[in-house]
């Protein structure tokens, strides 16, 4: 048997391809100084030509891709690289002091870096890009190529220390067949991202950039959370099998994709798809999605770095409410903060994000960025059916204070003529435990609740999702997340009101029978999980669940709750856990 | 009418004294080159060994004030400014490139920061420590004196942006009468220490280091969050009279010094003090105490880089439980992070402290500091009535986990022959939301609990109880915290233990009568808020409070339980709500 490692799964089947390590080479400067000044005044001039050219490459690409916020970053290095006086600074520099260009340029950057130290948001960026330029560089100075699978040309699983939403979106994923990370926890938004790019991935492995050498052979099991070094030509002819297993039962589901989702016992559910990006629209609508349960309006709103008017929201918008009629289409408002900054938004910098100045808050902060988005959603609720979504909303006062800046637009509409739907859904997020406890009260005021089990789990035991060294608290089947979830359900319906799920609880097969006994009535997750979620309630008896339920709310910790699951109801045994 | 400042009360009464403003003076860089080398040489030397005598005065004031983590830092710059190296390295740039003193300290401190730019927790101390020695040579090299309150030979008010908790232990207290800062929320942890030391004090101004000139004359309303600008003789009038029904008022409180806490129809209930440091027993002792509901052992760790011995913390415990004897003594184990770093530990920097890797989780991941402190414990049991308490327990796992490690730690000590208490209480706090929702289940194992309302309000509502951006969120008295405690105080009786309260909630009055009615059993809060508190309880009736706690839990925010509260039960006018 072949070495593994082991980590978190973050879903997408089976890859197998050569590793390609993003690694950081070493671009340390060993001379400092040098006897032939001109020498190295060519090579500085040369490294800025040829890195000047590098990035319009990379910035027509990334345009070209729509890969907005990719480009951001790569256009700020390209006007530093462009500016004059950086250039001559550094210039002027080895001329006077006899430096190499080498240390010259590394001189220069520390100088520009510890010169804009400010944690500010604006500048952060501006220092990301900073340092990434000098790596461009150095790299030529040096004569060190820099790892960039943007150049890939054969199929490679990547090996990186952590990665951002941008470096997945920079993949070609022709090429990018697998992911492996040394961070990442099970709902961090890395591996969300995956997920719904459906990217075989295992996260968490804590030290594959350390194991896995450039071109190493490798095994990615996005199910199990496992990936295997050097593997055995009987484990590759395991895994094929396996991917080709995986590869069926998708393809054996496809019969499900133009039915209703209904149990065993005949209950109707709902299953939506969560979209991220509007252009996903395509394969939600292949997936068998049953409408839009989460629209991320924030989309629009990154990888650039001015805000989207009002006109283009509306567009957008329209767009998506139009192509999925009759289907309804939930629009989340802007959800930003915490893990999420904007380029055109500048924020000051929190001590704890996740608890800070984030989503719906910034948008009853910023009415001149509010108000413009329920504008936009008013005016496009006319050609489908939307229904809109306040996130994080922590308390009453906040909810009646974001539906009334709703009202206002409409009101304010309707007198100029522009027309609005006559019934819009005005829906909110449970997510805060605060709203848990509320939620008796905020069921009279809100059309629908939606549980956001991520945010939900990580306040409930106040483990940041993203931080690894509390990931064993982070318990998304403990009882006592069952608790806040059956408490918010019964609030709603002793209300008439109906609750949805939109977290990553939604789409983990082994909280299904949980969620159905519990009384969720709607579904909303990655397209790729539709399906199989849908022909696994479709084996479910809800009436027969009650007991399970009422079990997992007494027991005592996530892992008696899993107990207590397998071997008493059905499970997929090609979806993590 | 004199112009007036609004901000958050932070308690303490009243003060009238000329502002001190702790502003950072302009010390920027006129001159790079010099043509007198030697000159710039001896300027260097000149500020290097004033630097040194200054530093080694303040490193032994602070050391007499057994001050050790504000002597910490200064220790550190004593080590910069005698290390050989860090003066020849400017002295050397001076004569090679005809540098000006200042001009050679600047750049070598901003490349020494550059290189040391990593945000890990030693290094961002020794970072601190390098960007204040620098404002001290440059101050002498440029011949500009610093503001420094511990030089102060009158009474004043300190007015700066924002303060440590170590730089208000700097100040002399017999000169420091009032403080008032930009930053800060109502339970940030400046104004908690600020309480402690009852320095009248107003946090949150926002703007007071722009609109107040250093001289300015002031009053500091502690009590109501109001700071008035050159007082006009009326208002100083005025507000002696205020400050001396403050004082009358503490005063007349006295004679309930040895009295019990007893409601109005009968009811006993115990308030014991918080501790900070293990020399403010004498405090508590005198405010009236029965007992010490929480003495944070934190205290002992803090302000030194090498932790404190087995032997060093029994000796601490056993001197706190010897000298409360026969009164019960209940000490939290470590609870660090978060916003307390401790110099002896190495944490790693996280997106969000309050949701990662402190307190309880880091005592159960750490057993080599641990279990000493166990140990230290239960050596000290026997010298009195000692109640260990786990602080932030987020599952019944952990409890169990922190509990095992205790009596692990007992039977080896009882194997060695070492004699421990046949009855130790063993508590946690209830100050995450899951605990809430599980207190059923962890008061079968918990022999009592102490709600902790400051970090439960901030998990509740996902606000970071330090930033002001979102403090209209963090409402202690918002019935969802209301709510939440009521639940946790039925489950505890229901498996017949006590509950307590040890943040900030048990010294406000409006919550008292709320608290009784909800059956809290306990109280701990800082010394000068007792006898307040058990005046105030004698004036109510527990039995009659019922109907008013019902109404608060279906209130829909804290203004309107405010409104319930004041004008139906009696309050206390010299406290802040």
């Amino acid at each position: 048997m072949s070495r593994q490692l082991n980590g978190i799964a973050a879903g997408g089947g089976i890859a197998i391809a050569p590793a390609y390590l993003l690694g950081v080479p070493d671009l340390s400067v060993k001379q400092q100084h040098t006897d032939n000044v001109n020498h190295e005044v060519a090579r500085l001039h040369d490294s800025f030509a040829i890195t000047a050219n590098e990035l319009r490459e990379i910035c027509q690409r990334a345009h070209a891709q729509l890969n907005k916020q990719a480009a951001v970053v790569v256009d700020m290095q390209l006007q530093l690289v462009l500016a004059d006086d950086f250039q001559q600074t550094i210039e002027h520099q080895i001329v006077a002091n006899k430096y190499t260009a080498g240390y010259a340029v590394k001189k220069e950057t520390d100088r520009w870096l510890a010169e804009n130290a400010s944690s500010e948001q604006g500048l952060h960026q501006r220092r990301i890009a900073m340092q990434d330029l000098f790596k461009r560089l150095m790299s030529h100075i040096l004569g060190i190529e820099l790892p960039d699978p943007s150049r890939l040309k054969h199929q490679a699983i990547i090996v990186a220390h952590s990665l951002t939403p941008t470096d997945i979106a920079r993949f070609d994923r022709r090429y990018v067949v697998g992911i492996v990370s040394d961070l990442g926890g099970s709902t961090s938004h890395f591996s969300i991202m995956t997920k719904e790019k459906a990217i075989p991935g295992v996260v968490g492995t804590k030290t594959a950039t350390r194991e896995i050498l450039d071109g190493t052979s490798l095994i990615v099991d996005g199910i199990h959370g496992r990936v295997l070094l050097s593997p055995t030509p009987a484990e590759i002819d395991e895994y094929e099998k396996k991917a080709g297993d995986y590869a069926r039962e998708m393809e054996s589901l496809g019969v499900l994709k133009h039915q209703r989702t209904v149990s065993a016992d005949g209950r109707h559910f709902e299953i939506g798809a969560n979209l991220f990006m509007p252009d996903e629209i395509e394969s939600a609508k292949n997936s068998g999605a049953e409408g839009i349960g989460l629209m991320r309006s924030e989309a629009l709103f990154m990888g650039r770095d001015t805000l989207p008017s009002e006109e283009e929201q509306f567009l957008a918008y329209k767009k998506i409410v139009a192509d999925m009629t009759p289907e309804r289409v939930i629009i989340r408002t802007l959800d930003i903060g915490g893990d999420k900054p904007i380029a055109a938004i500048q924020t000051p910098t929190e001590d704890n994000p996740f608890l800070g100045m984030r989503s719906l808050r910034f948008s009853l902060a910023h009415p001149e960025i509010m108000r413009p988005q329920m504008r936009a959603l008013l005016r496009a609720s006319v050609y489908g059916r939307l229904a809109v979504m306040f996130p994080m909303v922590s308390t009453l006062d906040e909810f009646l204070a974001a539906r009334k800046v709703l009202e206002e637009e409409r009101q304010k509409l309707q007198a100029k003529g522009i027309g609005c739907a006559n019934q819009i859904e005005v829906g909110m997020m449970v997510e805060v435990p605060a709203a848990v406890e509320m939620a008796d009260q905020l069921a009279q005021y809100a059309d629908f609740f939606s549980i956001g089990s991520n945010d939900l789990t990580q306040y409930m035991f106040a483990a940041d999702r993203g931080n690894s060294q509390v990931a064993h608290l982070y318990q998304t089947l403990h009882p006592a997340v069952l608790r806040a979830i059956k408490h918010t359900v019964d609030a709603a319906h002793a209300e008439g009101k109906w609750v949805g799920i939109c977290g990553e609880m939604a789409n983990n097969s082994l909280a299904t029978p949980l969620l159905l006994g519990m009384g969720i009535d709607e579904f909303s997750m990655n397209s790729t999980s539709i399906l199989p979620i849908r022909s696994l309630i479709g084996e479910l008896h809800v009436r027969q669940l009650q007991p399970l339920v009422h079990q997992a709310m007494n027991a005592r910790n996530a892992k008696e709750v899993r107990q207590m699951i397998i071997g008493r109801v059905p499970v997929l045994k090609n979806f993590n856990f």
